[in-house]
């Protein structure tokens, strides 16, 4: 277990089509200041998908200047293997405390190819490595026997649960029961999908991978230490606010969270508005208002 | 209409994980004497998504030199447009007759960004393109008017439909109707899945993007002829023969027509038996076994 509490991805901001240094390095400095247990790079929020092997090193070595003493994990996926180790070669160069690894895909893969992925990659560096089991992006339907696989087969220390959201406390408890014991001991069990997060906090997970976390830290931040309070009044406080967020939630659902989170990004001053590497085109000008009035409604920041 | 007849698709065979010129001339060679109308590289099967600028460029400069006067389709999809851009600029500078694209996602696309990748990469080269919807790969769900926008913003001259192996003669015909009416005049419609194509080509498609034509060009050179003739008896010639390939079409939905292709072209001596990119691992021996029984038990080649 390493990246327990609040891991804030952050946006790449890009400019020109390449990463804004600048850009990250505001992300990054308001995520250390806010408290984030660590700071995530080049995950789906920080479009390393999109990115080479030049542009991907070179924002692992500023979020690591940038984040001073809080952890970094780098995402080092790749549709090939041979490019996903040498990303985890960079990141480990660059300062990074630990991988973060999906298995991106074109064609659909077998499960011993998920596994032999996770193990050459996990083999290249000394790093932890945090299984990322995104569906959405990857379109691998994970089951808890490919976990145990993987956990056997490379240095898995966390897994990157999806949240459900048909799930409420206790079905996210009983799924989160389930995971656990189908991992090895003392492997670490973190939520995403920013909606459902509480819910996965207040059921045991260890870690809160959090999209709001990047550009929103202190938001997050307040969420999370409620979530994981023993105090249930607290724990009633955390449920309460992220009921107040459904209406940013619904935005992500409808938009995409990365969407939705440079938009945000944008309005307050932290990024360009195009700041996404193309095809994907920034919020049109009506949602990128109905983002910047929810900030400001809800007093986000 | 550019793309019509038998498109065979070539495997790019690896080698210590770069591109094995020799192993693509071969499988260029046996498809031109075979008398194909068009052979197509760095599409799925030409493992495009897993090769880098470099490797992508020399592939298609190999094919155009190996292919002589059959025109080379040249796949230039990637998960970010510059990527697209540049591969279109490198391929038409190599010699390309036209371009493959399609619709690659990491994140999931909007409508508008889809017809913008298009558009964006269509601009880029005078070449005409070839709109591959391949939703088991992109994950994107084209609709008839997604393509009518995407021809109406690119310079689209053919649409490579997804074979649907729920569809009879009758119904794929009644779909290839309904796409014909939502193109300009004169968009050629291909068919791709290897197990519905004759019925796409007797259902009165343009083309058929062969997987099977790469790596057996003389057995689907066959079946194009049969099925796209006048005379009934060679129609039903063609839906025999594509009856007796069964067993294969079996192992492509078990396995996935790429990882069979690459078992057979090993067997036939065309290619190294570990000739894909990782993650992806050749089939086990015993179904490579199983796909060499098939070749020589139906006389394929």
């Amino acid at each position: 277990m390493e990246f327990t509490g609040l891991n804030a991805y952050l946006l790449t901001p890009l400019r020109d089509g390449r990463p804004d240094p600048g850009a990250l390095e505001r992300l990054a400095g308001r995520a250390v200041h806010a408290g984030v247990d660590a700071v995530a790079v080049l995950g789906s929020t920080g479009v390393g998908a999109y990115l080479g092997g030049a542009d991907r090193a070179e924002t692992v070595r500023r979020a690591v200047a940038a984040a001073g003493p809080v952890p970094v994990l780098a995402g080092v996926s790749a549709l090939r293997t041979e490019d996903a180790v040498r990303h985890a070669e960079d990141a480990a160069a660059a300062g990074a405390a630990g991988l973060l690894l999906s298995a991106m895909t074109y064609q659909p893969l077998t499960e011993d190819e998920v596994v032999g992925l996770f193990a050459d990659v996990g083999a290249a560096t000394g790093l932890p490595v945090v299984l990322y089991d995104n569906p959405t992006t990857t379109h691998v339907a994970m089951t808890e026997r490919m976990y145990t696989r993987v956990a056997a087969a490379a240095p898995v220390h966390d897994v990157k649960i999806p949240g459900r959201s048909e799930d409420d406390e206790a079905a996210t408890r009983a799924r989160v029961g389930r995971i656990r014991a189908a991992l090895p001991p003392g492997t670490g069990v973190g939520i995403s999908g920013d909606a459902v997060a509480t819910a996965g906090l207040l059921a045991g997970c260890d870690a809160w991978h959090s999209v709001l976390g990047g550009t929103l830290p202190r938001t997050a931040a307040s969420l999370t230490r409620d979530a994981v309070a023993a105090d249930e009044a607290l724990r009633d406080r955390a449920r309460d606010a992220t009921a107040r967020l459904e209406p940013l939630w619904a935005m992500m659902r409808a938009h995409g969270s990365l969407r939705v989170m440079a938009a945000v990004a944008a309005h307050l001053g932290l990024a360009d508005v195009d700041c996404l590497p193309r095809p994907l085109w920034p919020l049109a000008a009506g949602e990128r208002g109905r983002c910047a009035t929810i900030v400001t409604e809800l007093g986000l920041d």
